[in-house]
């Protein structure tokens, strides 16, 4: 009889608009013993990768220019373009570098209240964490407060998981907003929160199959309705995609025939993934101008650079950032590719470049070498004659 | 060095967000030898779905609630959705149905009038050839009027054509728009149109794995810009969709090794399928009250059906429409699920059903038998004892 509901509706219709029960009980499941609370496969919603379900989400939250979300800085440009795309008003707060990218909770409150003023009615928060493309964890402490802020201020959570698996420090553990709401005895219906997760990062990085979902608690019944209308819109994601997000939930687990090879799989990629981001640290903070924070976890680093005013200078007259003049010249000079800080956002008057650590860790010593040689003539051209000669 | 550049710029970055290059020269030469026409990759915008595709051109399209979009009344509800959802204008014409569900070129003029008197500046006119959900595929001559109604008035054509594989009648032919197009002489730049197709329907049937794509010509280099912006924000397509869409439009061809058994399995779904639409097709028009034009294409039967008074004072007392009334009663008796034609708009006044012809083959007997029952059964409860009468 299945066959002829599926068939009679059409082939659009034939699977779930959240995604398969089957998979989502899979996702559920593993959500739970992560966190040690129970979830609900009722409140997954399979996604075309994170990008889409933050869309979704988006689309909903955003009625006119006047609704602002508050976004970090620097942060992913998924924000920065979802946000105006659907007509809303990024209302950004800065992340503190010297802090080694922390998140302060008065900043948070400054910029709500500078917000309020300019009469934008702030609607949700996001925090991404690990950061993008900051590489910070979250401490738990932080997260707290982070909980406690949303809920005194009637924000909505969205928090941006998709690297909780990549993680490439000891004593560092990532911790859900999920799991965290429940430790503050806060339930199902208490704070509206939507977490995002990807099949396209941690050590599977399955990127080209577009794989994720959201999980949504602490909506009411009509809202729920209308994410579901939303979602009904868009058909459903990809089922090899949504196969994929349900193996990132419920990876071999010990016991399991094939754990202990998919756990050396694992390992071998994540502490690559480590010495790769160690050594890339290390050079940046090598070279004359450079200070990198350490990478927590991601799979990013963001120097900061202090550009000789020679260099500004050049940049202007080519019209063009800063930044983006010096990535367009390691670019044409080495063929290394970075992406200017400009593109994330930063502290107005500063200057970044955004590295991700993935390649080839043979690769990295060569790389590192052109990188060198390269900023070293770049200072040698334009290092500032005064500045020198103090 | 290819790879440094992919890894650098991090995971989301690692394909081209219209596609991969060789799949989309696979489908421009594809659509050349369907056309007779030259087609051009950068012209192609790979997909999750032809629904995407038409949400990202809603998107661009409509900037208020004064934008309209000319869409078919009975439509796949995807317009339906989607132009509300990015807050414009749906404004409606009326194919024929005493016609075989012909497009008029003069209900066109009038609606678009009506349109203007209402301050709506209609930007684009929605044809879906095959129909959907009313399976008539549009003459040839129809095709050049429509293309010089949308020339006259300045509109978009946007051309659903992903039933293009499903014609079940043998003197009937597929031709898209942009052949025809470029049969009137038009060049690239003349006219803008967008057409779409996907990889879920035809003989290949492949709905779970979302591949699809849009083919833009006749845009100015600015407003490509933006629809490249906007497909960049969606980072890419699943890779095994795109994959698909480019077999879709690549079947094997005489002299393949495989093309004896392609051409014997598609031949032999499509034959299932026009025998399948005829069976329900006469099974509806030996139903009291039904009439049911001939699918010449697509996948699907749209029967008009004449319901008793009793039994619309019976479905207002339920607080339902006469035509969800009906099918609700249809499933709670047989099992069997069909789509209230309120659900694809539909002249004031009458009442439709979408059915559609996906059921395996060997089902439809007795299929057919469960709804003659259940017809008679819900006639005998409700027939007008006046009409009966006379």
């Amino acid at each position: 009889m299945c066959d002829y509901h599926c068939r009679f509706l059409g082939p659009g219709s034939a699977y779930h608009c959240q995604g398969i029960k089957g998979l989502r009980d899979a996702i559920a499941s593993g959500i739970a013993s992560r966190d040690g609370f129970p979830a609900n496969a009722d409140d997954i919603f399979l996604t075309g990768g994170a990008s889409l379900g933050v869309h979704m989400i988006m689309q909903l939250l955003i009625r006119n220019e006047k609704d602002g979300i508050l976004c970090p800085v620097p942060q992913y440009p998924l924000y920065s373009a979802s946000i105006p795309l659907h007509g809303g008003a990024l209302v950004p707060y800065y992340l503190d570098e010297s802090r080694g990218w922390a998140l302060e909770i008065s900043d948070l409150k400054k910029q709500l209240e500078d917000a309020c003023s300019k009469c934008i009615d702030v609607r949700a928060l996001v925090v991404i964490n690990p950061g993008n493309p900051t590489g910070q964890v979250l401490s738990e402490d932080n997260q707290y407060d982070i909980v406690k802020f949303c809920k005194t201020e009637g924000l909505i959570l969205l928090a941006d998981e998709v690297y909780q698996d990549n993680i490439f420090v000891d004593n560092i553990k990532f911790h859900s907003f999920k799991k965290i709401t429940r430790f503050m005895g806060h339930g199902e219906d208490d704070l509206p929160l939507v977490s995002f997760q990807s099949a396209s990062k941690g050590s599977y990085g399955e990127c080209g199959k577009r794989g994720g979902y959201m999980k949504i608690t602490g909506f009411s019944a009509p809202v729920r309705e209308q994410i579901y209308k939303i979602a009904s819109v868009n058909l459903c994601p990809n089922i090899s995609g949504q196969i994929l997000a349900s193996l990132v939930m419920n990876p071999p687990k010990p016991g399991d025939e094939s754990y202990a090879s998919y756990k050396a799989e694992k390992d071998g990629i994540l502490q690559s993934l480590a010495r790769r981001a160690k050594a890339l640290e290390d050079a940046f903070n090598s070279l004359e101008g450079f200070t990198c924070n350490k990478a927590e976890g991601a799979m990013y680093l963001f120097p900061k650079i202090h550009l000789p005013l020679k260099a500004i200078e050049a940049a202007k007259a080519a019209k063009k950032a800063p930044d983006v003049f010096y990535v367009l010249r390691l670019l044409e000079s080495t063929g290394i590719v970075v992406v200017p800080g400009s593109g994330f956002g930063q502290v107005p008057g500063t200057w970044h470049i955004r590295c991700s650590i993935l390649p080839p860790e043979d690769k990295i010593p060569t790389l590192i070498c052109h990188l060198k040689a390269f900023h070293e003539a770049f200072m040698a051209e334009y290092r500032d004659q005064i500045v020198d000669m103090v």
